[in-house]
């Protein structure tokens, strides 16, 4: 079994790699999380491209380094384009990132077309607490797109996923990331409670899973990204608690994340999977 | 006749009640205003939820506290979204704010859909000065989105639309609300002439009054948005005088509301309805 | 052949100008853009509005003082409401710029479009040096929708696209502007490496462009824009380096621009066409 030390190294080489690449991901995405997707992208050094439309999508996603697919407001035509370049992306060998926003009885077109995405095998699947579970099969209250369940009642029911994608990422108060790769799950601790109050930052972080796919395993890039926004949340909620100034602060932080912020704060714990 | 410190107290009630439920409120909004519409409501302290496809209208409003439709830049898909959400809410009792973005001859296909949503009885109605002077019958010159009256113009031409809503809302200089169950016209002073320099805070403005009407009654809900906005405008104007730091501050302002900014800063004199 | 201190001159006069008339602007944009541009736009003293599609177009842009396409995320009512505006726009007078978001063989569905949007003649066509290069006839590799090439690489490879437009602008590290009219070419300096960090300020740019354009001649108002821009990013990055907080300042700058900073800061110098 790897240990904390280890993973935060790998962390830390896996900023240093998207630096040196700024990696070409594609985001199919929400239109309340394009324009904040897009900058958190630039701010941690990659390099994004909504490319959305069924047309385009199949010669695009074979020049992309890696793909995200958010399902928070979807069209027709990016309903198709989904289809398209997932199926591309698992030809391909390029890694993408599944996030299954409001997925539940609820709100069933988008559900459906989850469960067909998941036969081209995401890498990563992200959601928070109420998503992950009943995409794992487990009856849930949903409360539109966010959560009513915790981060902790959901890890121990996220297993069943693990047949369908290599990672599995729950955010919330504590977020937790199960690994089939390392079969270990890793609990994430930072981040503040104004980080949901500013909207899109669950999807900019799928998005930003995908970002460091493209340069590390799948699940060091969900750790990554986890810690990236943890450690960026943490010290913006020392400068700022209201939500103009903590979202401000935030994006300053994202952009500033370097090795020496990543081994002084990222903060995280192994836990052993209990199937 | 209601007194005006009646009416904030009321205001203030509605505030408390928005923090203590966090109702659901789903927008089906425009491009533009998206992003800043969620920021704007998870500030506040509701919960919103983008869902504007036709495939899942139904069953999303159906467990909505409330329901924001705004014609800005519509699709298609949006359009038939709106008629299905718009009768849903109407036949579930759940209350629905319609703002007609753009109403007028020019913006011909927009103009037919709101005439329709009509039939499904908005609860408040809220525009600016221009929008909703055309809507209430009256041929009036307008330039693109922005309005070419001022409010104090058009308040006195909006008693015809009474027939189709509880209540309606005009934004300008100073904002007006007339309230069918009150039969009074509440003036509402303070905000910023920078504040319409941010796009999108009207749009914003008519989804935080879906979001206090899912808490009270459409009148005072109506009125509790404006006063939450005029507050946060004037106080964010008083730190700041250009765009990007302006609209930093005023968000900040829309969050940091509480019980003791309302009672010092709320400004609403009543006038009487003169049909 | 006109001089440096002339055309500053020129671009007083449209920003003045443009606080004078506040001219209605139709932006046809993309998902990630459509924000950001409009607050570009009303914190420079244009008035913007996002109507982008096909039933509203024609009528729209024959009351608009300009239009901007931008072709980063397009959808297919969008790709009918260009159409429809672009030739509306020829029709009737009305300036048109043109951002060739992501030309090239990766993105045919768009490309093929930007090639027949040609025929209805932009005042203005903007882009980065690969997109421009592209267009203009030449092999480039493009990454996504962000530039391989430099500008001073693509400028004397632009000439031929002036047989479809009055001016090229090309924007990078220093800007380029050919004209047509003028039968010169203008560097622009200024700006800032973060500029490009900040998602869609390119597209925000040419909705500039188009914002100028109402009040003054395309060269001059490609100039405008560029000068408007290059002079908010420099004196924000003597401000802030980190993203959140140079988005914020590069705001306020694109706000405050007077004449006296227009006066003191544009950087241009003129270069002769070598066809």
């Amino acid at each position: 079994m790897t240990s904390a030390s280890t993973l935060i190294e790998q962390v830390i080489d896996a900023w240093q790699n998207m630096q040196a690449k700024t990696p070409l991901v594609q985001c199919i995405t929400n239109s309340v999380a394009a324009n904040y997707t897009a900058n958190v992208l630039l701010a941690s050094g990659a390099s994004p491209a909504m490319i959305d439309n069924p047309y385009e999508a199949e010669s695009f996603t074979k020049i992309s380094s890696a793909l995200s697919i958010n399902l928070g407001t979807p069209t027709s035509e990016q309903m198709q384009a989904m289809q398209i370049s997932a199926k591309t992306a698992q030809l391909n060998g390029i890694p993408w990132v599944l996030d299954p926003v409001g997925y539940g009885p609820i709100l069933a077109w988008r559900s459906q077309m989850t469960d067909e995405l998941l036969q081209f095998k995401p890498s990563v699947i992200r959601g928070n607490a109420s998503e992950i579970s009943t995409l794992a099969g487990n009856q849930v209250q949903s409360k539109g797109v966010d959560s009513t369940l915790s981060s902790d009642q959901a890890y121990q029911q996220a297993y069943a996923l693990l047949a369908h994608a290599d990672c599995i990422a729950i955010s919330g108060e504590s977020d937790y990331i199960l690994s089939k790769e390392l079969d270990i799950i890793i609990q994430v601790n930072g981040g503040s409670p104004l980080q949901p109050k500013i909207t899109a930052t669950g999807c900019a972080l799928g998005a930003l899973i995908a970002a460091y796919s493209a340069v590390t395993t799948p699940t060091i890039a969900a750790l990554s990204a986890h810690v990236h926004f943890a450690i960026a949340g943490k010290l913006a909620a020392n400068q700022a608690q209201t939500m103009g100034s903590f979202s401000t602060i935030f994006m300053d932080y994202i952009h500033m994340l370097d090795d020496n912020l990543i081994e002084q704060y990222a903060d995280i714990k192994l836990l052993e999977i209990q199937a």
